[in-house]
């Protein structure tokens, strides 16, 4: 079985992420989590265009982040995006952010399935455990 | 007939607006002349929300901001949005931006219409014209 | 004793907080939260630029959201920020998101001091033991 | 002497720079255009870390952007940033995008200098004369 399910996402601050105190304005973290785990989709197919197709949103119901130490403008730094397998129909992911091998922070994005009729779906979607047997993570 | 159609809308500068020179983003000019025009637009019926209930998308194709002199974090100004009565089939707002009298920038703003194919409407539609009699433009 | 210190802000969705599932972008909560508590610390004359003035920078080390009901475009709701009295040396705030009385999402913000040499201050500073005795939450 | 100054950056298109339409928000484009510029004052040194070294900000006093064609969620492209050869003591860059070879849409930013007074610099620094004569602009 395969227990961890990691991509690494290279990315640069932008200045226009920067805050007036020099360093990246803090919800600017979940843009990078974000673009780790829209980067994890698509190199393991589970994007939120994936989802739509099959006719499901995927909004985050949660979101957190800690941080250890901030960035830069113009720092380069690496998104660690890893799929935590939970059992319940929901698609979380933990997020690390590094800088040249120093923790920045850490975060977690849960999100969940709603229908076409905008209603919550309880059970996992058939295209998501059958993805998750391709992946061997069931 | 109403030559002059003219919103003002008071906002203040929000933290995350502020950059790393600590003064508001220049890009962030344009979210406020947003706001100016959709205050407008609700105060007049002439929101994107109306187009949209005729069956037309109001992309913007066109947009410049000069800047005089910078806003910065906490700084109430004003924005003072005017509807510029052109015959094409387009929606053009100038925005001015002020801070206790003082001009801080100037700026433009181009809509079309699109229809739901997708294509480029080339006259006024109706929905439009009816609005213009209405505010006394034509 | 002053138990509860809460400030009610009210905002409106603004266009460009929006994403392409038409209801607001997670991360533009935590501008919301942000907006309350500078609210906040305006009324109750604890902002970071009167931080700022004392020698100390007050970055946020840990966010979170939780997600109840989307917000949509034009949507007016209330944030509401209670200030958590703790007594580590930490700037803690609840928020809460309210549309039409319905709840839209709750989260918490932590603040921290950072002194003008860049170093964490693990006792509280006295200017803000000072705005605590004052405002009779010690 | 060297007539055209220009460098290309490849970017895609993030979820939270689409709005309502499934379209990139036009403000975001700004950013695009301030991507290029950075990429290309890194590769040429002359960044807004190289001006600031020298004691001026280089603000934005004047961006435009027409669009032809809108970018989606996921794109890629290129954002082609041209040097423009003033003799004014302005930074004047002329900025296209591209996604597969066709042109999305066209802008211009103009930056000026200030110096660490706060006041606006009349005549080219000598940093600036330097890196135009280094780059055999002039």
């Amino acid at each position: 079985m395969n227990k961890e399910l990691t991509v690494q996402t290279k990315l640069q601050v932008r200045f226009s992420e920067c805050d007036s105190l020099q360093i990246v304005w803090h919800g600017n973290y979940l843009k990078y989590f974000e673009e780790g785990r829209e980067d994890f989709a698509r190199k393991h197919g589970i994007s939120y265009l994936d989802a739509k197709q099959h006719g499901f949103a995927t909004p985050i119901v949660k979101s957190s982040c800690e941080h250890k130490s901030p960035l830069k403008y113009g720092d380069e730094f690496i998104v660690e995006t890893t799929f935590v397998n939970a059992s319940a129909a929901k698609i979380i992911y933990s997020c690390k952010i590094f800088k040249a091998g120093q923790l920045i922070c850490t975060g977690e994005t849960t999100q969940v399935f709603i229908d076409k009729n905008g209603e919550l779906v309880l059970n996992n979607p058939s295209f998501f455990l059958d993805w998750k047997k391709k992946m061997k993570l069931i």
